[in-house]
Order: structure tokens, then C-alpha cells, then sequence
């Protein structure tokens, strides 16, 4: 997507062959910083501490991590460990340990002198396959878009979203925001509540921003206002992202998705999850019970980053000296509430035939 | 309740009986400011402007912003004056607009001449009615809470709250937080989660801050964070305040509360209202229809206030300059979702027969 008018993505090659390159995303939308990774351990920070984020992006930029691992050791036991390394980074989303999986299962019977080259090829098809998956689930989901907006001619159609699931999530084009993209392209009246999603604020961080970058009509709310909204009205539809699905159609989201779709079911909104198929776990079945939540650090609630008066962005603390705090950063919305899962493949209801099937192909 | 080990109230009459001081909760819990209101005006500003919150401390404040215009001018018109522009201050508590009313209908009879004093005697007594009533509130609260101990021997009681109806938010005690002191005072084993209460952070700050006074066991979590702590078990009990609550037990408070009632009826969590009677409008009957819900400034939601690493309090902007924000303060939780309305006349169903009863004594 573009970014002041020119287009990029959230992760490239060096044309050297040597490193990828990111957007570190910590400091959006007030600094626009893009960082170079030479090797695996600046792959492992830029996950672990959320330079890159969304499970898809997480996912091909893990596929990179091994990519370069592989120039300075490939065999069996480097591959291995670098997958364990990075596995280890963010626990939630299950594209990291797919993408890695895929990496070394791909190596693993090419002679060891051939796996540098075959990795880093593997990596940039990884990369390219999220946007075509990311494109093809815009393209479903744009059909849902149109016709609730045949329901309501004349009228703006209203979607919400939590935290960021856009193409700063993925390699481009987003999953959650896809459809949204393309409803804008085919010319649809659309405008997005954006949640803020504490306690990172990537909703009022990134979201709105590529929003705004794109022209797409967007306003910030509270992670509270969602049901108010949704009571009056307000939203047409609910559109998010996953970090995991277990093969029932639970979903694993950031924390609060679980809220705003008791208050869609609540109101009769539909509710959408946008996810490529390589988010779906079909060894886990409860996602509830089974499915592992990280827990972030309490400096993430106990304090906001933003752009002071001066211009400077800096951290402030919110909470008394004392109080301690907790950060759950994800939680799992149950199938029951899901009204379906849009994927590369097309529309799916939260249940584990249909989810097996698609997965099949 | 206690700050720093002093007992305080949140708002107490100047000796001198020419002016009131509240505590400027704005700038909590980074820094102690007391304030004097001398005049209608001043008193307007600091309900408008929030240095005092909390429904049944706007009522109270009000009171006295009543009993500073009789020492001005005390006749009629001056004051139904007063009162539509106290009023307006902050259109959705129900208290307010019920303790402007208490005072000039109680000065209405009386001679002109007699009323500042009879004023200011009444804005006392309404003071200490407040007070009264939370700890009536806070004894029937402490009978669910120490019922709930029972049934989980040794176990601690988990006890989540939105936004702040603790002390600060009444003349004393509060109303959502008097059973969790009168819980403390009596040796339950207990723990707060306190919902950071995006976009003001009232919980983050107030409620944090005074429990950290108290010495009550509390944890400060993000809004997002309720629902997944529920499907966990690790609520026990959902108590929040009220600004305003209909015939029919439809309850109107800080947005975000309806989110946290839908996750509690989820997960078989009660949900509990805390609220003097003076909160029920009896003229209302759906309370999402007919409650008119404050729009505050989109300022709140786009910036936040802290403490810097170098002590200064200061805003930060958290958004994308060019993207808009809605801040709605309020939302309606449906009486279907309220488990009971604990008052100072004990706990009822949010039912209309009961609750009409309640309020007739």
C-alpha cells in the first residue's frame, strides 16, 4: 500500500541478498523508520519486540530469519535451533512456527551448500504468496462488503476493526483491511471505527495511519465505545484479524476482539474474521483451553507512547508508582460468535468440516 | 477514606462558610491539588471541566454551587438560573440535575433572605447524606461479597470495577468500591481488577490511586482485558457505579461497562450495580433510548495524560495527525444483563416493581 503516495511494503529484500528490510513500527505514525536485518538475532528482536507485528508479517519475517541463518549455517542442527529461536519470540501466532516449519521442512533434503540460496528464494516466495493470499481475501471479503451495502443503499456502510490487521500486518494489503482496500477501489460510500486497541494502540497507531495514508474514511474510538456503537446502530460490520484458529473456528485475537463480538452478536452485527489459511491450527480444537496467551510486559499498561507538545515522542506513565498491572495481549473469541472466517480460499463458517475442507483445498 | 494516611473526604466546606474545596482530580495520581470554589462559575467549571467526577459527587458539588449563588442573589429566578446552568455541565448524571432540584425546591418556600443560610445548611446535609448512603451501599455489598468468600474457601475473592466509583467519585466511601473497603475492613481475602477506562484512565488513576491508599490488593488491566480474565476464572464478581439508571434497571455508565456486562453473563459472572437511590430516573423506562449520552471532547481520545520519565505531567497525542476521533462517555447496559442494583436500601432486581419500591421507601 503507499505510504505518502509511493508504494511499499512492510518487509523487502536488500537487493545484496544479504538482509531484509522492515518498517520498525514502534514509532508510527510520527517517525518513519525502516531497519535493515543482517542476520538472525535482528530477525528474533524485531519480532520479540514488535518492530514487525501481525501474524502474517511475523510469519515471513521469521521465513527471512532462516533465510539468513542459512548464510552462515545451514545445516540440520543450525536450522533447528534458529526455528527454536525464533518460534520462541512471540508464543500466540502459529504463521511463525508455519513459516519456519515450511523453511526447514523445504532445506532439510537439499545439500547443505544449496540451502543459502534455496532459502532465501523460499523466503521472497513466502513473502510474495501473503499478498497474493492477502489480495485473494479482498477480494472475498469485498463481496461481503457489497452486499450488506446493496442492503443499505444510499447509506455509508460502517465497518469497525481492532487493532491492526492492514497491510502494516502483513507483507502488503492486510487481511482484516483487504477487503476494505478494495471496497474503496470498486468506489463503495465505506468508513472504519477504529478501536484504539490498548494497550499498544495499534488501532490508533497504524491503523488509522495506513488508513489515512490510503484516504479511507476512519475514525478512533475507545476500546469501551464499540458496543455503545453497535446498540445505535453504528456499525454494519465487525472485521478483524487472528493470530490463531483452531480447526472448530475459535479464534485467537488480540485482546478485547473477544468483547466486541459478544456486543456484534449482541446487536445482530455480523462478525468477520480475515485470515489466511496458514493461520489455522488444525491440531488445536478448544482454542479457549488449548491455545497459549502471551503475556506482555505491565510497562505496556502501566504507561502510553505518543508526540508531546514539542514534538517528541516519548513515553508517559498513567498509573500510580505501586500499581502493579497485568497484559494478557491476546484472547479467544469462540466459533459460536464468529459469523465466518474470510479467507484466500473464500467465505467459511467457524466450524472444523468446513475448516478442514478448506485447508485440504 | 485515607490519602497518605489522613482521612480526606473529596469535597468538604470552607470554615468560613463562604466557599467549598474539592480535590482538582485531574492531575491524580501524579499530583495532590485542592481547590476553592467560591462561586457558581467556579463550581460549574470544575463539574464541566471534571476536577470533580462521580455522579454522586457532581450531585453534591452542585449542591454547594447552589448554596454560593444564594449568598449572590437567592430569588427565585436566580435560582432556576443556577440550576439550568449547573444542569449543563454534564447532561448525563442523574444526580446533578437531582440535587440542583433538592435545593431550590427546599428554598423555594422559604424567604429570600433566609436562604443562603438555609442552603448552605442543605448542601451540608446532602453532603452528608452521600456519605450515609455509600456506607449503607457498601454494607449490602460486603453481604454478596462475603457470600461469594464463602461458597470459595480459601480462595481470594477477584473483584473487577470499571472507571472510578470509589471515594473520589462520592463525598466518601463511593459506591462501586465502599463494599470492597467495608470487605477489607472486615478481613476478606480480596483482589481489585481495575479497568484502565479508556479514554479518561479513570480506573488507571483514580482507582488505582485510591485503592494503592487503602492498601487494597489491585492489579490495573487494560478494557480489552475483562472478557479474557472471565473466560479464565478470574473474576468472581463484576461491581461498577451508575450515572444514571431507568425505571426498568437499564443502567447508564462510563462506556466500556456494557462490554464487561456481556462478558459477565457469558461466563456466568454476576454483575452488580452499586448506586444510591438517587441515581433511578424514575421518568425513564428504556434507558438506551431516552438517556442522552455525553459527547465529550475528541481530545480525550486522541491524547493521553501522564507522568515523563523527568516528573512532568504532560500529554502525549497518541493518533495520526488528520485522523478524528469520537469520544462518547457513556453507554446503556440493559437491565437483562444486570444481575442487581445494590443500594442503600439493599439489592434489588433491575426490575421495574422493585425498583419503584425501593425508591418509595
Amino acid at each position: 500500500m503507499k505510504v505518502a503516495g509511493v508504494h511499499r511494503r512492510s518487509l523487502w529484500a536488500d537487493a545484496a541478498g544479504d538482509a531484509v528490510w522492515v518498517i520498525d513500527q514502534r514509532r508510527l505514525p510520527f517517525e518513519w523508520t525502516i531497519a535493515r536485518l543482517a542476520d538472525l538475532e535482528a530477525v528474533r528482536t524485531a519480532i520479540a519486540e514488535m518492530w514487525v507485528r501481525g501474524a502474517p508479517l511475523i510469519g515471513a519475517s521469521a521465513a527471512y530469519g532462516i533465510a539468513l541463518q542459512c548464510r552462515v549455517a545451514a545445516d540440520d542442527a543450525a536450522l533447528d535451533a534458529a526455528k527454536a529461536r525464533l518460534d520462541g519470540a512471540r508464543p500466540t501466532a502459529v504463521n511463525l512456527a508455519w513459516a519456519t516449519r515450511r523453511m526447514v521442512q523445504a532445506m532439510r533434503p537439499l545439500p547443505v551448500a544449496e540451502r543459502a540460496a534455496a532459502a532465501w528464494a523460499l523466503a521472497g516466495r513466502i513473502a510474495d504468496e501473503d499478498v497474493a493470499v492477502n489480495q485473494a481475501i479482498g477480494r472475498h471479503g469485498l463481496g461481503l462488503l457489497q452486499a450488506l451495502a446493496a442492503q443499505r443503499p444510499g447509506r455509508r456502510l460502517n465497518v469497525l476493526t481492532h487493532c491492526n490487521a492492514g497491510w502494516l500486518a502483513t507483507v502488503d494489503w492486510g487481511t482484516a483491511l483487504a477487503p476494505v482496500y478494495q471496497a474503496q477501489a470498486a468506489g463503495l460510500d465505506l468508513h472504519v471505527w477504529v478501536d484504539e486497541t490498548r494497550p499498544r494502540n495499534q488501532g490508533a497507531s497504524l491503523t488509522a495511519w495506513e488508513l489515512g495514508q490510503q484516504g479511507v474514511a476512519h475514525t478512533v474510538i475507545a476500546d469501551n465505545a464499540g458496543g455503545h456503537l453497535m446498540q445505535h446502530g453504528e456499525v454494519d460490520l465487525v472485521i478483524v484479524g487472528a493470530d490463531r484458529v483452531s480447526a472448530r473456528g475459535d479464534v485467537c485475537n488480540k485482546v478485547g476482539t473477544y468483547l466486541k463480538a459478544l456486543a456484534a452478536r449482541d446487536n445482530g452485527v455480523p462478525f468477520y474474521v480475515a485470515m489466511p489459511l496458514s493461520t489455522l491450527d488444525l491440531n488445536l480444537h478448544d482454542g479457549l483451553a488449548e491455545i497459549p496467551i502471551e503475556q506482555r510486559s505491565p510497562r505496556e499498561q502501566t504507561h502510553a507512547w505518543g508526540r508531546d507538545a514539542d514534538g517528541r515522542v516519548r513515553e508517559v506513565q498513567l498509573t500510580p508508582d505501586g500499581s502493579p498491572a497485568l497484559n494478557p495481549a491476546f484472547d479467544v473469541t469462540p466459533a459460536r460468535l464468529v459469523t465466518g472466517l474470510v479467507t484466500e480460499r473464500g467465505v467459511f463458517p467457524a466450524e472444523e468440516a468446513a475448516l478442514r475442507a478448506a485447508a485440504a483445498g
